[in-house]
């Protein structure tokens, strides 16, 4: 067992509110923060008034300055400022549906462009300053003149509630946020159509007007009809739309549309329903036609393209992608002249995120948990060869913001004793200077701090390594037995324990070590940035593996002496709302309180993208699904547990929660209830405060 | 003070279950019971294989027999056997969507008609024997030989979801529960046309399909569009429709149709909108066109028309009406010859019901509770004049089912020391003799019972008696503390404290009189039996006046030694949901625990022909609305407070609890929630079980 403690030196004064540590007072407790941003190589500071250049000093540009060369007020603070050409002295602003670009150095409007009230999904290209944006469905581009225009299928303009244009499909998965991508000269748009009139809509209420009303969202349910999306290219110059003339199935994804850097091919990922046979194609966009099948990636379980091509800066011919073929995610490069492929960076840890690339060294930047899996570092990997340099510290979870020569790196991390570090650095040596070291800030407002600490333990398979965070109550006394909550997610994509400040501590987790509860909470199988076996370990069995790896984790409290094996809780909130109720039900003996938040309750409620990629879909897969259904568990529950969802929830359709309280009801169980009007899959603002008051007050009123 | 006491002697061996009082087991401890019906003047008694004439034991006719008659059996159980001729021996039964006749004497089917299968609202005429029924909203008649008449508007045939013919309208409301009304000889049918496309539709959401889905349930708010009504008479022999020419506004309301007895004027009392402006309307059944107003009734809060005119069976020309013009509900002859109105009852109490008429002493049957406000007894009174004369026992609450002439009644009734008592009376002597006195169940049974009370305390005028029902601690003892709930309805129309056995306990409060606490049910000013100040007192204030009862109520307990002020606990459904939260955030400092159930929480959300009748509109009183609304009160609840819903609850629609709950959110107050998927405003069978077990286990939580 890994062991690694954390000891803040307790100077109390006064415990922490929930107002402090996540509602109106929080932004009082954050740790002193340095905003940075790029003009090109130049490293600047953000404030609300002003950008500054932060080896100068000198001010690049203030919101005064700016509002001053506009009719009527654009800027309202600096912290919005965008630098969108590393070269030119010009500073974008968008406030609403206006976009305002000055020269910062002559005073003069570059271009001032306002959308339609009604406009979504605006996406502006700096090469071209054409910005695209949609409307009632249909999709647009508007110069920074102000000339419109429509993009059109064949003329046509049927973009509706049912059919839409240029917004994200596939329910954001697979790395899709977005739905228009302009090409490098800004002269060509590839967008996404969307048809989505043969997917049932989910009747979702809105509680808000005189009479209640009805509004619909299209939800695709595994295994039932999924939506269908096609690729156009529009051309601005000659106002005409390609269609990719696309192979495969209606019901296929297409992800991470990737243009090549001379604008006359479209590289798509696309995938089979089943999600486990990928082929990345390149397409002309000239005619739409399919050029060929660069590589294809099949998987036993599934295949998840989640990031797009990134060409070298200095070779139009070849370009970054990422992979888990070998069974962690790393770098390969893509010589697209014959498609080889030639793998960058190897091992049993992954790279996190591609940041760029210094085109001087000829490298790229990435982040990677090599050293440790719950870290996030800055590398550099020359692409001629050698090993990766390791760019600032070797601890802590960071962020960077990469200059456009890729020389240097805006970094900022905080790691389990630093609160924040904000650096900047070189990629080509790593190192560099501090900008600034935060002071704790719980500790100078004077709150008592629980011991946070984290470690391991081994999986029941004997060698799997889960981590944990744990956290101790204030005050807290070896002799002495403290009840016990377990927080979980327990989902892919997702981590909660990393070497970030305090391990990662949730402000609730420190507001309950106050209230004399002791936290645990441990990333199970099927979590992030621990390799592809790990997370496929779940595959069409979701929630099985995830609790054997958490009731390993109870085995662990239970051997504590100060654990209080007859005072365990567990609370978790979408996927951990789904363990949270599964641990309730399958380990009644164990669990004596729960509450669990916006549950999966059985995953053929869940839609197709996410669902079928872990289940397969409910006729492939009936005994899966028939297993992992809380529907069947209800009748076992014993111990105390709240359901909260958000009553409009888009993402856990409440047919989930309210299915299992008719399970309950026919079964003869007493689950407890609340649910949030008008709010989604997760509480909103102040509504936070609400809600942990809730869940709180649970925990002290059935497992104090 | 009035005090009567219930002492049952305590023979304890065991206590009850959820399931013993309103469960699967419920039936085994109910009390004994004679089922009756009458062969016109022949007294019968029912059971599930025959029925036996009461007073020679001989059968009448059995299930066998009567299945025999038929090729296909259709009598389940003589309990439905009914006898629409008094003089002819002919027995009917109704199965689904079948009715079957058959002459009991000769074996003969007389009527063998099945409606189709979505077909609904069946009403049968015995005098021609045609059934009228509706489908997808077009009105039918159908003869006992299967001839088939699509009732029509001008020929058109105009049903769908917004228009519907031959159904209730008004929401029930005014004594409203059907919408064909068959004329005395059955050749001409008279029938409602609902026209509700100008209704908004309140969304409920069915969660049991594949993937949800909305339906849609036109509610009219109160102070929004109302729906529209009309009257047609259709002739069976012309098959043609004559429509009332109605006076007044299209969202009028016309009620209580009345057929003359020779077919030829139907009379209509009419309401206007504001409920307070009431005309009786004759109109000529062969035209449509209005003979002229009968008579007027206005009051300055509201005039509610509950009851039809009843024909004196001897006398053409004279009816029996209802009215509270005096101030209480009384019986009046109307003559039509000259629109002349006599009062025959009158006093400081109320007609319950008109029963019938002895045609032979010429007099009126009611139900009425002279003696005692409690009480529903039975009475005769001569139209020749006289005083009533009191039919069977001076005491508890009788349910009657008078013969064909008149002459005799079979008599049901309670009282609080009676469990049943079955009797045969004349309604001339108001004697007979008793048919059954049914055992105490609960004692019979072995179960450990509670000291039932009932007495009364004046409100705060001073002057107004409140009665209230006390339900001691199974085991009570005077010298300890016990905590205690108030269990409320407190809404119009409705009454909880009655002189029928354990003074109308509800088996909950026995349950949790065995769980330790002291049960006390008030019915405060607004509710019925008491006459028109007394219900009126509330106009324009729902809850006001109400609370103040039902915290005179709290002094009361308070000032007695065994309860414990600092554990008092409410409880109600429905309007009594709206006392629960209106008690919890009006008075905190009073109640600790509260469960509301289908509350009212803005009179604003609910319908027009009730709100409007009691609130007005919104737009006409504001401030009536705002003083009421418990929105604006959520800010106040501090004690613990559960409400439940059906998650289908067509009366009190669910934005009323969801409005409720997020302003406790905006608030920051911590009310909890439980609802059950699709149920409507009151649970169905076993899960009233479930439910009690829900609300029973709250005040466990937090009021022990």
């Amino acid at each position: 067992m890994v062991m690694m403690a954390l000891c803040v030196s307790v100077s109390a004064q006064k415990d922490f509110t929930l107002d402090d540590l996540m509602g109106s007072n929080a932004y009082n407790v954050y740790p002193k923060n340095l905003y940075t941003t790029w003009w090109g190589n130049v490293p600047c500071e953000t404030t609300p008034d002003e950008v500054k250049n932060l080896l100068t000093g000198e001010t690049l540009v203030s919101v005064e300055q700016f509002n001053k060369c506009l009719p009527e007020k654009a800027a309202y603070s600096a912290h919005n400022f965008q630098f969108p050409y590393p070269d030119q002295p010009i500073v974008q602003t968008e406030k609403g549906n206006r976009r305002v670009l000055v020269n910062f150095k002559t005073g003069l409007v570059v271009a001032d462009v306002t959308l339609p009230q009604e406009a979504r999904n605006a996406d502006f290209c700096p090469a071209s300053q054409y910005t695209a944006f949609t409307l009632q469905g249909n999709l647009y581009v508007i110069s920074a003149k102000g000339e419109q225009q429509q993009v059109s299928h064949d003329g046509s303009t049927d973009g509706s509630e049912n059919i839409l244009y240029g917004t994200s499909v596939h329910r954001d998965e697979f790395g899709i946020y977005k739905g228009t991508f302009w090409s490098p000269d800004g002269q060509q748009l590839a967008f996404y159509r969307l048809d989505q009139s043969m997917v049932p809509s989910y009747p979702q209420v809105d509680i808000f007007p005189r009479i209640s009303q009805v509004y619909v969202d299209h939800y695709p349910m595994a295994g039932e009809k999924s939506h269908e999306v096609k690729v156009g290219i529009y051309d601005v110059r000659t106002q005409r739309t390609v269609w990719l003339e696309l192979e495969g199935a209606a019901d296929d994804y297409h992800t991470n549309l990737s243009w090549a850097p001379d604008g006359r091919t479209l590289y798509v990922f696309e995938l089979n329903r089943d999600q486990n046979d990928m082929r990345l194609v390149a397409y002309s966009t000239e005619t739409g036609k399919k050029l060929r099948t660069v590589l294809q990636e099949r998987d036993e379980k599934y295949v998840e393209p989640c990031n797009p091509l990134s060409f070298l800066p200095w070779d139009d011919t070849k370009a970054v992608m990422q992979s888990q073929r070998d069974g962690y995610n790393h770098l390969y490069l893509l010589d697209l002249k014959n498609d080889q492929v030639t793998q960058l960076t190897r091992g049993e840890w992954v790279v996190q995120d591609l940041v760029g690339f210094n085109t001087k060294t000829r490298s790229v930047i990435y982040l990677g948990n090599e050293s440790d899996p719950r870290r996030r570092c800055v590398y550099s990997l020359s692409l001629k060869g050698g090993k990766p340099v390791l760019i600032g510290e070797e601890d802590g979870v960071h962020s960077v913001k990469l200059s456009a020569d890729g020389q240097q790196v805006l970094d900022t991390y905080s790691s389990p004793t630093i609160p924040r570090s904000v650096n900047l650095l070189s990629t080509k040596t790593g190192k560099g200077k501090n900008l600034l070291l935060a002071p704790d800030s719980w500790k100078e407002n004077g709150f008592r701090i629980p011991e946070i600490t984290s470690g391991s333990i081994k999986a029941d398979d004997g060698t799997t390594d889960l981590y944990y965070r744990m956290v101790k109550p204030i005050g807290f006394d070896p002799q002495k037995k403290y009840p016990t909550i377990i927080y979980v997610y327990g989902g892919p994509h997702a981590h909660n324990v990393q070497a970030s400040w305090h391990w990662g501590l949730r402000g609730w987790e420190a507001y309950m070590a106050t209230k004399g509860y002791l936290m645990f909470i441990l990333d199970n199988r099927g979590s992030e940035w621990r390799g592809k076996a790990f997370e496929q370990a779940t595959f069409r069995q979701l929630g099985e593996v995830e609790m054997r790896d958490q009731m390993s984790g109870v085995a662990y409290l239970k051997s504590l002496p100060y654990v209080d094996a007859d005072r365990i809780g567990v609370h978790g909130w979408s996927f951990g709302g789904f363990m949270t109720t599964n641990l309730m039900c399958s380990h009644p003996e164990t669990f004596k309180v729960g509450v669990a938040g916006g549950p999966v309750i059985d995953w053929k409620y869940y839609e197709v993208m996410y669902g079928e990629r872990y289940m397969d879909t409910p006729q492939a897969n009936p005994e899966g699904y028939a297993k992992t259904s809380l529907l069947h568990k209800a009748k076992n529950l014993k111990g105390r547990l709240q359901i909260i969802y958000g009553h409009n929830d888009p993402t856990c359709v409440p047919q989930h929660t309210l299915s299992f309280l008719n399970a309950c009801i026919d079964a003869g169980t007493q689950p407890d209830l609340f649910t949030y009007p008008g709010e989604g899959h997760n509480m909103r603002g102040i509504k936070q405060v609400h809600l942990h008051e809730r869940i709180t007050r649970y925990f002290e009123d059935y497992l104090k």
